[in-house]
């Protein structure tokens, strides 16, 4: 009845000839398989994900509190990030996807948080999607003007173009998150490393309160 | 203690002065305001989101069986889709979100779904991620060779750089999934309505089969 039938399995598509004379044609091109996303945990699983992992000597000189970070467990782990990409690193059009899960905790009075960067092609935007728990999104303007998104299982943000971007975990369990970023995009930890971002999210009288940098 | 504080309220950061001396500083930049994802549904929330219907009059010359198209209620809804566009259409560097929604149901012996279209930029690639319902994410390269790929709560599918791509829903209640893509990948409908894909996904002896078009 059909030159060729496809079964319906799991996660991949299979091309069976259904008659031994049918002409065999060419295969289809090399898709990336799907992956598969925890919506309570925002834990991805598949082929290729990568992690990464931050601890709290790969933070060092980002806290404002350098004696607080130096008493913490050096091996102790802040984040981690996970990242699925399908397209070569730099590819124009192509995009990658990530999650990263933020410890909560507290360095002095601010807040676990994650480097911070600029893309390095500053016309890059980003998406965040929260899966758990509760955090900040602290974004700086191309004017050092600092501030924050609070966020929380399903907030949807966008991170526009030519602007730094970081993330606290305010709560008092994992936060985590998705991201969709262009594969050209980049990173630029450089420029926050050196300059830092204009003001701090801290917590004063329990509560996360951003505060400009002297 | 501080010149300038954030208090972390519901969707929005505001600045106090807490001294009446403070300086006052230049607001920051006008961010998008988040919106919301709901993960069972796929449903977005919040300032912004659009919605566009298809009815099954808006999907002539989509499926194979027009006369079982024509028997059809012309004003059934068989998808509609919620855009989030935080940057402007065109625009480079910039990304936009989306979900679709497509309810169950055949034309002939041909499941619901979209239309199917290439990005007008054909460099420009998409993520889709399913949060409800089943289907299948039908692509064809560039050779006219067509595959598809299983949808299911959580699967994250790419679709790459000159790939038409297509979603149909083989399950029996309504398919929802989650995009992003380029703010300057466009949509090209055309040549899908003039060319079609190779193949057609249709239900044979009660399951999804991928079927060559002569």
């Amino acid at each position: 009845m059909y030159d060729e039938v496809s079964t319906f399995i799991e996660g991949a598509c299979t091309v069976m000839a259904t008659s031994s004379n049918a002409p065999s044609s060419a295969p289809a091109a090399e898709f990336a398989a799907p992956i598969n996303v925890n919506f309570q945990s925002g834990e991805l699983t598949g082929a290729g994900v990568k992690s990464l992992v931050r601890t709290i000597s790969d933070l060092t000189g980002i806290f404002r509190d350098e004696a607080a970070r130096r008493a913490l467990d050096p091996n102790a782990v802040i984040y981690r990030v996970q990242t699925h990409a399908p397209a070569p690193e730099g590819a124009a059009g192509g995009l990658f996807w990530g999650t990263t899960f933020i410890e909560p905790g507290l360095v002095g009075d601010e807040y676990f948080m994650t480097k911070g960067h600029h893309h390095a092609d500053r016309s890059r935007s980003e998406f965040y999607l929260t899966t758990a728990g509760l955090g900040a999104l602290i974004l700086m303007d191309e004017n050092r003007r600092t501030t924050f998104q609070p966020m929380r299982p399903g907030t949807l943000h966008y991170i526009p173009a030519h602007t730094a971007h970081r993330v606290a975990n305010t709560g008092e369990t994992v936060l985590s998150f998705l991201a969709c970023w262009p594969s050209d995009a980049g990173h630029d930890y450089e420029s926050i490393a050196r300059e830092g971002f204009s003001a701090r999210l801290r917590k004063v009288n329990g509560a996360p309160v951003l505060v400009e940098e002297k």
